[in-house]
């Protein structure tokens, strides 16, 4: 340590918000050059190889083959599959110097699909799986928690080509399985949760998430150990209800009741009910957003939940992927006059307006807003809602005999407590950070990129892919928020940067006899941190140690003057004497060997 | 074999033209994606890891410390040191979703500066070494060669960091050994050349060639061991001519005499010598380039140099960097009416139309074009040369009496023979790839970005710096250079990326002892490449075997039911015959253990 790249600090680096971040930068691990891109010290690229050599073990065990391909990569690929306009602002692109377009690679589907294809001819030639350890690219609007949501990173991406369904099936399997070895061996605790296959494509897709508070992603799970991500989570939809005794709508005033909350006052001070009072579920209220498609056109959409819930975006923007969904401006309410803020209701949208629901890819000229309405709303079902004037709301409207929509979205959030899609109970809520995904692409890539091998009886026949990633350098990540105390990193023995870290208290006799240990223990294959630092305080030396988190200590002190040492644990702070003699085999007892 | 993703060709791929090319993508090691840019397949990965490794461990042998930066880098620190513009179209740049400046760094030096004040702040942590192996990015405006001039390539960048020049020359020194150990290792010839720094800044530069016929870089030695790239030789300017006896200029009617040859013919005919016939050396040649500074400005510029060298546009580039320098164009021509092609003369130029020479840094308001003598003119020397007019020259035009000129310049093509620049002899002339390249950056990036350390009294030194690099990509296909014969590749041992190819030639038996001997080999410790295609034919399989370049085979055939294999050398294609038991030793004796 009196010579190794490494400067530990006692203050978190101003822009970090979790531990992982904070600890990483503290302890020397990483350094940030620009937003979501990092350095890779000295202790840092120890530990990412180590978890790289353990995701490669894997992938080899279950036969998988290691390419590497480039980053840079031509646009045309990208634009036979959609994906350079459908990829959004998240791709880095560029021009070369004779203006051909490039892109810095978020993904390689179609780079796998074009080796295969000009590799191989034949059903002989698969299955195959091919993976790659490589730096990847994404311009995340918002890069946060340091490695966790990067603009540079490390991935792991491996894809599958199978001659049919059964062969994805199995190798979707295969991959499925590694990946639970291979988060099994880091101990790194996971949940495998139904996703939404997003703009990659594909049909089956799963999401290997490391369950924690700080995590982004947010998956609910069912007593009979269903889960998912919302994003992924369905809503059955309810049955109809006969609303032959409903009586018809009638307007309410409804003075200063712009916000759900209010209206619910309002209703119960201006129009009280004879059962119960008015709740915010009798309300539905109507979000405008705007979609916009990878070619830029915006859409304004309205959407109409339960007044109980809110919208939650995330499930919207997968459910229109893959446009981007925001919510609407006032610039963008200005242009609908028929939009009354506060009061929209869906007697002046979509079918309403237009006299007829749109049907799959038919065009509107009547210049009517679609209407959509979330799964939670059941057909014959009533509401208050707006009634499109300033202070007045529609009570008794029932959908179905009032008002028709344009198609079913699920826009509401999913809550604690809400029946699970498998009918297995409640469903209840977690939070989690992604580090691994698993897609059956089937024949979407191979399909655009005219992928086919003959088969068995001489036709030619499209493959069928799977593509499966690991975050390697957010995996890292993961390990530091499950793996650390107070006082810094406690990492696993598999992926430490160090078995053991030396500490020499004292000057001269006790850094030659720590010197002599660490040579030692390097003999009997230990991986050795030596603090040989001439200079530093004994008190400094240990907070490094437990900042840098390497699993064991041995501390060479007055005592070693006799031949005796401490060895330390990390993780459990536990301290036992030892005679010199004797370290390497008390460290091996203590590693469990 | 039956599973590698591997798929030989007998047909050189049409745009390769050297043999490393044309052998790497033929034996499935490499895969063109777009120019310059390819995919490692699994055979050239393993090649790739096996390199990487050898120089990891030498760099880590002089204390070199292993770190990881970012690719895509913000333009900042770029900006500081005037390379954002400097580096000019070879620069990949982009820009993020907001708009900010980002490059793909073609090296690290401005990062690496900066990382290191970050980290350090006194003379005590001095010196330093840190390198890191990565992916870099060259816009090349003529990738070729396959991997040897490619626009994304895999180097091994390092740093150093001293507090004075002495230590900076002995970082430089322990590099420079540590890389003469890593090409030896690595059984790559090398000559270390003098080298022109170009645009990296600093003083001294040497460049590690591998000299083989196809490399692009010209290099010259000398008796004394002298070796310098053309670039970097420097030619002694002559000793002035006394021209006391030189009669006064004289036009000279050259009908159809454009090319030096033809004026030396129509010299010879209407306006003979008495003394000897006129040569191309008597004539002064005037070449019209244009040189494009970063900034895009253009300046269109004169060069003189003897009518029997040719011009060596490297060398011009070298001497007027960071501009690129191209040939004039008809059309940069046609707004001098003063530049007469073919008969261009320096009677017109700089000068001599401009009255004076100019100084440094002074500009011209007369629009004379400037006009550059090459090193080989001596002072007093007269010349035929152009006189301004078509088909007619000026005779006995003396440097210094008649004409002057803006300033030297390196232009003439070194040639063969030449005199040594350290008077030892003559010059030899040799080409080669440039491997490694190693720099004595002094103080110009540590000046920039302000990496200052407190020295041993107290006070703040800027921290002198050196940059070593090795293009680790190049250096894989160098090698394939090196070790090929018509048949295919001969790999080194230490970087084959197999030990042994055991081949079945035969069915079932033959299959089941083959897959036997190769387990047997890997019990003891060989890398295994089994060729087990049940449907290939022996032809095939020894061609695949020859072309892939594994230094030993097993074959195993007929003989095998009795015991008995071929043990195949594939550098000097020796045989023997062997025992199945006495495989590994055999090899292993092969391969001298």
């Amino acid at each position: 340590m009196s010579n190794l790249f490494l400067r530990t600090l006692r203050e978190d680096p101003s822009d970090a918000e979790v531990m992982s971040h904070k600890l990483l930068v503290r302890a020397g691990y990483i350094r940030r050059v620009s937003p979501g891109i990092y350095t890779w010290l000295p202790l840092g690229l120890k530990v990412l190889n180590k978890i790289e050599q353990i995701v490669r073990e894997e992938m080899n065990a279950i036969d998988g083959q290691e390419v590497l391909f480039p980053a840079l990569l031509p646009r045309e690929p990208f634009e036979a599959t959609g994906r350079w306009s459908e990829y959004g602002p998240e791709l880095f692109t560029l021009q070369d110097r004779k203006r051909n377009d490039y892109l810095l690679a978020p993904t390689h589907e179609e780079m796998f699909t074009l080796l295969v294809k000009d590799m191989y001819s034949s059903y002989k030639e698969l299955p195959v799986l091919l993976y790659q350890i490589q730096t990847k690219y994404r311009d995340e609007a918002r890069p946060r928690a340091g490695l966790i949501r990067g603009r540079e990173f490390v991935m792991k991406d491996a894809y599958s080509f199978d001659l049919d369904d059964a062969g994805l099936d199995s190798s979707y399997a295969r991959v499925r399985e590694a990946y639970q070895r291979i988060f099994t061996r880091l101990g790194l605790p996971f949940v495998i949760v139904k996703a939404f296959a997003g703009p990659m494509g594909g049909s089956k897709s799963e999401e290997f998430l490391f369950p924690v508070q700080i995590g982004e992603d947010t998956f609910v799970s069912a007593p009979s150990g269903y889960a998912a991500n919302t994003e992924a989570v369905t809503t059955p939809i309810p049955p109809d209800v006969d609303f032959s005794a409903e009586p018809a709508p009638r307007v309410i005033t409804t003075p200063h009741a712009k916000s759900i909350e209010d209206l619910v006052k309002v209703l119960n001070a201006v129009a009280p009910r004879e059962d119960r009072s008015w709740e915010a579920g009798d309300t539905l209220k109507n979000v405008v957003v705007v979609a916009t498609k990878p070619d830029g056109t915006r859409e304004l959409l309205v959407i109409g939940l339960p007044g109980d819930r809110d919208v939650d975006m995330k499930r919207v923007e997968a459910a229109l992927s893959p446009a981007e969904v925001e919510m609407a401006l006032p610039e963008d309410l200005a242009q609908h006059p028929e939009l009354v803020a506060g009061y929209i209701g869906p007697q002046v949208l979509g079918p309403q307006k237009r006299g007829h629901i749109l049907k799959d890819g038919e065009k509107d000229s009547s210049g009517a807003i679609r209407y959509l309405l979330d799964t939670h709303i059941a057909r014959g079902s009533a509401w208050v809602t707006g009634a499109n004037e300033l202070e007045k709301h529609d009570a008794h409207l029932v959908y179905g005999r009032d008002f028709e929509a344009d198609g079913r979205i699920e826009a509401a959030q999913v809550r604690e407590g809400d029946d699970a899609p498998d009918g297995s109970g409640h469903l209840s809520i977690e939070r989690g950070i992604e580090i691994g995904h698993i897609f059956q692409l089937g024949r979407k890539y191979a399909g655009a990129l005219d992928l086919k091998v003959l088969d068995q009886n001489g036709k030619s026949r499209v493959v069928t892919m799977g593509s499966y990633g690991i975050g390697v350098s957010r995996v890292l990540a993961a390990l530091a928020e499950y793996n650390h105390d107070d006082a810094g990193l406690m990492w696993p023995a598999v992926v430490a940067p160090a078995d053991v870290q030396v500490i020499a208290v004292g000057k001269g006799t006790q850094l030659d006899i720590a010197a002599h240990v660490a040579q030692h223990l390097e003999n009997m294959g230990f991986d050795v941190l030596l603090d040989d630092r001439p200079k530093v305080s004994a008190g400094v030396k240990f907070a490094d140690y437990e900042l840098i988190g390497v699993p064991y200590a041995v501390v060479v002190g007055r005592g070693a003057t006799d031949g005796v040492v401490e060895v330390r644990s990390r993780r459990d702070a536990s301290s036992v004497q030892c005679a010199l003699d004797d370290v390497s085999d008390v460290l091996a007892s203590l590693r469990g060997e």
